[in-house]
């Protein structure tokens, strides 16, 4: 589905500034007033619409596989200069959030509906898991690589918070397979085989229903 | 003379630091680490556990009032660093969360169930509404003060993300009429007599129920 | 050599900015620059002018009421990227500059003539109060609700430095009372009834003088 | 109920730096609490005397020689965290407060009687001057060299405040010739000789008066 | 070898701050003085040796393998609060720097000699590569997967700056494949079958030489 | 009054922005994307080029003087947003690289040949100094007057790292006495006869070579 597009933020961030001359690539702190308008936009004409998002309403159920929604920077721009979003999770059950990071904030995330089993990896080669169920809440530190899991019969659903407005995503298996990095390279990084690499490069190539 | 004196920063500080225990609550902005351990856990302690938070299982819906729960750092000691937290608020019909500010993050919220209208005033005095319904979001800017009201029939819930691990609360009403400021500041403040504010004062000062 | 010529960067980056509408809203934290130029003006323009700001000449004393006058990056441009700004405030006696907050900064007040009582509400609630006399200083930290109050029988004057360039004001009154919230909002949030709510807002919205 | 008792930061934090002797010398960005407790302060003792400095009460003017007087962090504990700080200067006919720079701010000048004639060199070599009257402000970018000379014929005064708790001072006489730097260095870098290099030296190292 | 281990920073920072009585945890932003002192060190002990690190003078060639030889905070404590560390990096012909992210800096690579190609993955999954030779940079984008990998018959050494001093280090293979993550998990995240994800298991286990 | 107007950035804010297309150079934070592309440029046509910089290949021995080779975001725009940059210093035997500082960044300086004396002023005016060879270390905090030298007989070279793309650079014997600032404020700051100040400004006005 569309909401399952990993991010293509440089692309839409430059298209963004060429289209309209005011193109903000400020990083999160403290910005010098309440809000940032859009330069194509009169701010007499800013009403509370511009800073409601409406996005998540109608969330379907997926039929098959792990499905992200989004709510940053790009979708909602009254986001820029607020240094927080959202993302909304959906777990079919057997499916998996593939192990990923963000660059740019750590991810709080609270099950809203049935079970996950979730875990990160610190800088020190360190898993730490949990099992968690409704209401449970846990927080996987900026830049780690991270998954969650489904392992129950029925869908969990889970909102994620960010200390950021763009916290991107860095998807392990996509960013390393399935970007034309070279065989070897990837051979050596991996202490395997260049077949098995192929392998990888080929199950991930392949994007089903 | 003394005045004169150049500074000797590094000395003094250390010297200060030495002398007594001095805690400096450092900032939200990225730490020299993944985590920050409480100093009395021993660090091959930590599990999944420190990561997770389960203070949202069971937020009872309450028979009378708004009612706001928290995870933010001090709930919840590994946010410390992580630069996000949330609050999680219920509305029976009727109720309103009173009109406050955050000093130190932007609020991002979610509706889960029922209605709610929201609104927020920005530093050029401009008041900024909506009606939203579930699955709906709002930001309510950094500073701003802002308020959320149910006006339906049945109970409504929000979830709000922060950007920040310490948001803080100001609680407009209670910050200034029940903390004892002096009758004639407030009458001044609010151009109003000292019989209004001492009413007003009276009002909040009655915690029922 | 070229290569030990000296950085020029204010006329580079500006000559950038001219050749490439690229509008950024920094945030208060460094510049990458010694000081921020207006796009339309020429840098080879630029004097100790730009630098200069006279409009804190003549203040004179108000006939009736307190005065702020405000030196920030709206009315001084060259403060922007440098993070420092100044309000100077008169209270004739009896004046009061009303209970507000500043979302962007702390102030740090020092009394130039007269007497003043002070006061700040901190996020737990707890009031703290000061009165001052010339050269006494007092800090009011970023985001708390505070007042001043001129109790004295002279006018009083006092200047304030703030951390940002751009601290904003958040007048508790006028944002809560005079930008149209609803009065049922405002009556349960101040747990008083609606006429009370309408007593102040009609107090508020006399502009006299 | 619990969950609606607003927070208490401030206490709470100390607590736990009691608890455990966890000192951070955290730079200027925002602080996790209001404001900062001395570890051995107990906070239920922190009154409004805490945020009150009265170091200026009584600045006589100086019979030779420029004189520096700072409420900063070290003069007033106070400002830890709130990225704000004060200076007094006071300058005799003819004084001149010497080249110097701050290495965490920029400095926010106001002259509160006499004149002064100011300038600033910026990182490409240029001289930005100006002569101000009473209440004439001028803004000196963080960590460029910067002075001030009092031309006339009466003391003028002038007040300075900095975006940092901390501003640092590095004089640019002192630091050079008055610290030991070998000769040869010095004459290296000023294109003189050491004769030269060991006049200077000595006219600095004389403190009279 | 040692300089091959990879980091344990949260395990070290926690001993360090049981040890001895100041533990810095505070963000790579400005500190509140020029430096940050150890406080088992006595101020006046701190000579120029502080500020020097001599641990990069004898970097030997390996026999086998890629080595990373790190100057962090870690390993030179006066980095703390300065932003910025090295790292000297050995690529014997035919090695791998395998893919792995920095969190909490970009890297800026020079090679001193031989050549090397490199690639770094941004968050749009987008591959950018590139053949270097001596005295040649590159930069990694903070976050972003990144190696390099020695094509030609020489030796080539290279030094990376990075702009905080702990940029941390995941390394995606270790991380992913050698930290205990349930095989079903990275079955599904890599969408192959179990018997490749042992494979690649037991091949990232097994260290020698 | 007119200074009583409550603010209205926001307005403002966009109307200078519409106005004229003020350019902010955003701070070295937290930028909202992997990296900054120019607006000039096309994001389809960003490779792997764009990420590298060439400047460094030939940079010959100087036959004459201390010469300074930067890699800042001026000559390699990619570092925009890195907080990162490098320079290249090469030092014939007896050249110094005069007593300067780096407003925004602290240097990390490695040796690649030869030996240097160093040393650095902290805000204290106390001097800290070092003997480096190949391979050696040394930190000099951001914004304090430091210096480099070789004594020895060979040529020596250099590589700094600073934790900024833009560090700036303030040249003390430049700034001070090559910018025309008047000869009495500098008699009276250097504590020395104006003639001595004319002789000074002679000699480094005259550039050889």
């Amino acid at each position: 589905s569309d909401s399952m597009a990993y991010n293509s933020y440089p692309l839409l961030l430059v298209l963004l500034a060429l289209s309209a001359p005011l193109a903000v690539f400020a990083g999160d702190p403290d910005i010098l007033a309440d809000f940032v308008i859009p330069a194509s936009t009169n701010p007499t004409n800013i009403t509370g619409d511009y800073f409601t998002y409406t996005g998540f309403r109608d969330i379907s159920t997926p039929a098959y596989g792990f499905t992200l929604t989004k709510a940053t920077m790009m979708e909602f721009p009254a986001l820029n200069g607020q240094s927080v979003s959202y993302a909304m999770l959906t777990f079919p059950p057997g499916s998996v959030n593939p192990t990923h990071t963000h660059p740019r904030a750590s991810e709080l995330l609270i099950v809203a509906h049935g079970t996950l089993s979730v875990g990160f990896i610190d800088t020190a080669n360190r898993l730490y898991t949990q099992d968690l169920g409704p209401g449970d809440m846990f927080v996987f530190p900026k830049g780690t690589v991270h998954y969650q899991f489904n392992q129950g019969n029925s869908t969990a659903t889970a909102l994620s918070a960010f200390g950021s407005a763009t916290p991107g995503l860095v998807s392990v298996p996509l960013a390393v397979f399935d970007t034309g990095i070279d065989n070897t390279v990837l051979a050596k990084s991996f202490k395997t085989d260049e077949a098995t690499i192929q392998k990888l490069k080929a199950g991930l190539a392949f994007r089903c229903c």
